[in-house]
């Protein structure tokens, strides 16, 4: 599934991404506006229970069958909304990623608008470090190769977003590249490495995360 | 290749790895020193050779036939000393870390010992960034996966090195996770993006190492 994520970057976070409405669009009569939004609903469910799957046992534990118990639907239901299992992975992450794009672009301060950018800082790689390690098996099995790992949708919108925090944090700085910086502490084969291989608290990145912000900022550690 | 690279870590710069001791003991009438000098010097020869190609046509273009051409040696010595094309890229990626580690361990100032910690790690950056780009393509197809990335013996190296600098330099921060974020800096996938992709000039990138230095370090930037 490495590249083959649908691109999830100008998308409103619970809205219709093109995919979706090109599934639904397959079948005219269910072309009205109640039913798509039942569509939608439904297939919102679906991808909470894998979710919740994922974070309690792991993507290898991911099922098809488990997704349906789950949600307590029929198996088909999860075979015709996801194709296989390729599929539901792919959607699970642009899922996940369009909830957390939702919360920086409209949700409360201090990961949404609202705070200063410094405190929009911290609080991004504390949520992405939450978001990374719940989801650590997905992540790592969707990594595209070296060639496009930094071309890939998701990713510029993040260092899209840390570039803006960082031209208003640090005017004098070169704001595109100490976006890459910060992102590269929060890459997902790192925390794996330092969590799993290396036994690092996930507190301990956390307090890292804080210290970079405020050195890369000239700003002073958070309390 | 990926993970099949000869680990380069604690082994003298221009001396016998094992894997060369294990190469020359097969043949029991070339187990005398002159003869295994001479053949290390070839060796070496082949490896500059091999080097040359790389830095000036890319690692696409690097041919059994071309480096024999280039060292103006028969096609067959080449194959015996590298098995394939695979093995050749191996040891020249091994190569090219030795001569790294060894200038680090013990080349001259600020590179190798005897300058302050900081100027160490100006000087770290700006090398490896001057050899990444020189080499991007060999290092990009021996790229390990997600999984082995951060426990190579090369990256395992540097990131050693870095986190002895950084206690000296900042003796407040987590140097560990600290070296961590230097390196990704320095990451051969990112310089690829960032040059090759979006164009940016290897120039704005040493001066972005400076910065991110000064920051992380917490001094002022050098001129």
């Amino acid at each position: 599934m490495s590249a083959a994520l649908p691109p999830s970057f100008p998308m409103p976070p619970d809205g219709f991404g093109p995919s979706e409405l090109l599934q639904l669009g397959t079948g005219a009569e269910e072309d009205e506006p109640c039913l798509r939004a039942d569509a939608a609903r439904n297939r919102a469910r679906l991808l909470e229970a894998a979710g919740r799957l994922v974070a309690e046992h792991g993507a290898a534990a991911l099922t098809m069958e488990a997704v349906a118990a789950e949600a307590r639907v029929g198996k088909g239901t999860v075979f015709r909304r996801f194709g296989d299992r390729t599929g539901l992975l792919a959607a699970l992450l642009d899922h996940s990623e369009r909830k957390f794009q939702a919360a920086l672009l409209s949700g409360p301060p201090p990961l949404g608008p609202g705070a200063p950018p410094v405190e929009r800082l911290r609080a991004f790689g504390c949520a992405l470090l939450r978001r990374s390690i719940d989801e650590l098996d997905l992540q790592l099995a969707a990594e595209p190769s070296a060639e496009r790992r930094h071309t890939a949708a998701p990713r510029r919108f993040l260092l899209g977003h840390l570039a803006l925090l960082l031209r208003e944090a640090v005017p004098d700085g070169d704001s595109e590249l100490l976006s890459h910086t910060l992102l590269a502490y929060l890459d997902a084969a790192l925390i794996h490495h330092l969590t799993a291989q290396c036994g690092l608290p996930p507190e301990r990145l956390r307090t890292g995360w804080l210290d970079l912000v405020a050195r890369v900022t000239r700003t002073d550690p958070a309390v």
